[in-house]
């Protein structure tokens, strides 16, 4: 037994992301499923709140995954930033802008975001939900930031950093919510939805 | 650069337990190390309080195998409990356990404590620390600990869950404390130590 026929879903799954970490987050789940990513105008306001950011992007990228599919399937949609003191940061442009930002994570409490939307093609079911986890950082070296950002790892990750990599994990000191949401799905937030369908 | 590097060990490491989660989580770090496993008698006692209890168990792993080898080197032991309601919660001892176990976690909070203890054999420099993170599951079906149980995954993990397997990532609602630390081994605390040595 496991979690894929305890969900008991019949359906095709397709993840509507192309970030590896979730990826394999779906994968540690057991479940069988196909990647499609598309392109959207990302029209999102920054001016909303967190909540209502990330969950309107995980819509956005699943509806528009959802409406290039010929075949009934269930689509998952997800999106995860940084949010620290007002502020978002997303992936960092360049290696001094995620120097700045494990400069601003160092030694504070910032949140992680993550919202999720899934799509049932067959009959347009839509549901939608959002985890934050707060995460404290301790207070990190110039010489941890330059060796981490000399790394790369942090370059393509939301807030210049990885919970579930070497310098990462050894960063964060503490959390308080779901780990998973962090590296980039919220495995039970996903699993109530799947669940629920 | 990496952690390694960062850390500026020069001496061997070796990871005094035979759990294949502590090994991953040491690979993950990017530190090169041996293992070495050594009985002993489990002489610490469950009456006193858990902090106490994963040190000493930690420590006794250390130093049980940093006696028996004649070079050298880093040595790190490791202990990991499940604590609920004035209960240890160890690795349970066949299905029904496993499954009592889960059904005692459902809908509520435990703590889970970590030890750890590194020896430096040239000096017998030691040092130990742990570290606390509370876990809240959320309720759970018998389906699902039944499911959780047949598939063996618990029957070798302290509390019978692992929070980094299928079934376990999504029992588990929300943490307060160091992710790794409910994996088995508290990444953090653990840079700390080494970074001082």
């Amino acid at each position: 037994m496991n979690l894929k026929k305890l969900l008991n879903i019949n359906k095709k799954i397709i993840l509507a992301s192309g970030s590896p970490r979730r990826k394999l987050l779906l994968e540690q789940m057991g479940l069988e499923f196909s990647v499609i990513i598309s392109d959207f105008d990302e029209t999102a306001l920054y001016n909303e709140n967190p909540a209502q950011y990330v969950t309107e992007l995980a819509h956005q990228k699943a509806r528009t995954v959802a409406k290039e599919i010929d075949h009934h399937a269930i689509v998952i949609g997800a999106d995860t930033t940084v949010y620290f003191d007002g502020e978002y940061l997303n992936k960092p442009e360049n290696e001094k802008d995620a120097k700045e930002m494990l400069r601003k994570l160092s030694n504070n409490w910032h949140s992680v975001f993550s919202g999720i939307c899934i799509i049932d093609t067959e009959n347009w079911n839509l549901k939608t939900d959002y985890s934050q986890t707060k995460v404290k950082f301790r207070e990190l070296t110039e010489g941890e930031i330059n060796a981490y950002v000399e790394s790369a790892s942090p370059l393509d990750k939301a807030g210049a950093y990885g919970i579930q990599d070497d310098f990462g994990a050894v960063f964060v000191e503490r959390i308080e919510g779901d780990f998973y949401n962090v590296v980039g799905l919220p495995l039970v937030k996903l699993y109530g939805l799947l669940k629920s369908f």
